[in-house]
């Protein structure tokens, strides 16, 4: 990884006009962090590998579950069985009969928590779902009046399935946003984190034909081989990656520059702004990898 | 169609709290409009057709152009050469010699325009990215604080690929957006118009392994048959569609109940916003087809 200054000035970097790419390269060692093997989910396809960072400072209760779910290899098996133009790819026990074993089958919405105890950054601008806008512990985080905090369904952030009813969900269920951000979802699923990798082996399926996408036969249902913590793979088949941290100088950069855009060349206006879901947390192999 | 209340009431209905399938019912014959064929691309794929309604509008010479390309088959054979995740899929000449003909190959970008002459309706909200934000004929529209309108680049739109220089786009190299609005690119590149049916057919493909997306090998390509102006159709050929009119209290019904999804049920919270590009403007069969 090039530096484009030497370390002393890396905190000037912030506050340089850098371009998206070398607010990228500017961001020094301290600036990533790796994923947690205990908060990682590997969703193995045929395809190959999703790599899914959970959020249990948002969804502790859901997460523990995911983690039990996991643990007993109960997902192994699971189908994708949704995928809704412009809205979400869905995965789950295609039976819906499945036992749960020791998780738990109800568990109540995990979709506010105080901003307080967070990492949160906001970003600049204001937008019509919040008081304010930012990032916490690397994902897209929406601010209320009430210093309540809320994960926010941006591409790529994954929740957990639930009925009609509120506490019917219990991360067995799962789901992946692959279109325009359905912010109208926020606060009434639980979200449990997102995909960091992969993304593609979940968008380029075929739409479901069905009501809400849903696939129409069993045949066009695509498995989903395992479903693993990163904790429990043997470290050399582990999917070492690092993300940017999102509570450093060098974000705010990088969020600076998802707003001027000119500054890469090409553009000939700049949108002077970026939306929370237009702000990508940057994700890169770990060194040596 | 069914209609919830009686036409005398038709106004009354824009003030009603009405859930979104109510207040697309609740519609008359008159808060829908057809395509004008004139204005109507078919672009026919291997898996059936993608109809595409221009915005001649506000992309005026882009669209004469576009339309010159079409009658004279120029399109014919292109390809569809990128599908870059969460971004774009483009089509084109893959081999980018093709002779344009009586077409021109430099126009200027096309990318501002007075709001007035627009039957421009807002909607509520605030958005970081413009003063206002609504729909003129059918399509996104962002406004400036001098009273200038730009189409806005929500997902399915519709634009013209350009080089680095700014007046390098003509019409004969498209794209469609299909993920998170790049709302960076608004006022960067001509929007031509949008996708009314048949998105799934361009965002289920797999994506490109080169840079920006692109398919890397002509194998990879997926073959456009053809795109037509659907004037140039038969009429029995034709997919003949309806679309909302957007300067409706019909329409403003629409927009209220995608800001207040609890009344449609499911819902615990009601966002009270939704932001331009989470405004789907509902299309379908026109009748008796």
């Amino acid at each position: 990884m090039k530096r484009l200054l030497p370390l002393s000035l890396m905190l000037l970097a912030a506050a340089a006009p850098l371009g998206t790419q070398q607010a990228i390269e500017a961001a020094g060692p301290l600036d990533w962090r790796r994923l947690d093997p205990d908060s990682t989910l590997y969703m193995e396809l045929a395809t190959g590998r999703v790599v899914i960072e959970l959020a249990p400072e948002f969804a502790p209760k859901h997460v523990a579950n995911m983690r039990k779910l996991a643990r007993a290899h109960w997902y192994d098996g699971a189908m994708i069985t949704r995928v809704q133009e412009n809205y979400v790819t869905q995965w789950g026990d295609a039976t819906e009969s499945k036992p749960l074993g020791e998780a738990a089958a109800k568990i109540g919405l995990e979709v506010v928590r105080p901003r307080k105890g967070l990492a949160f950054k906001a970003i600049p601008g204001r937008e019509g779902y919040a008081r304010r806008m930012g990032f916490a512990g690397g994902f897209p985080v929406a601010v209320g009046t009430g210093g309540e905090a809320w994960l926010t369904h941006c591409y790529a952030m994954v929740g957990a399935g639930r009925g009609d009813t509120s506490d019917s969900g219990n991360g067995a269920e799962l789901y992946t946003v692959i279109g325009q951000a359905p912010r109208h979802l926020d606060r009434n699923v639980t979200l449990v984190g997102r995909v960091v990798q992969g993304m593609e082996k979940l968008t380029a399926l075929p739409r479901g034909t069905g009501p809400l996408g849903v696939y129409e036969t069993a045949a066009e249902r695509v498995p989903v081989l395992r479903i693993r913590l990163a904790s429990e793979v043997p470290p050399a088949e582990r999917t070492e990656l690092e993300v940017m941290r999102t509570d450093t100088a060098a974000f705010a950069a990088y969020v600076d520059a998802r707003a001027h855009r000119s500054r890469d060349g090409w553009f000939v206006h700049d949108a002077g702004f970026a939306d929370l879901c237009n702000i990508r947390v940057p994700v890169r192999p770990a060194k040596g990898q």
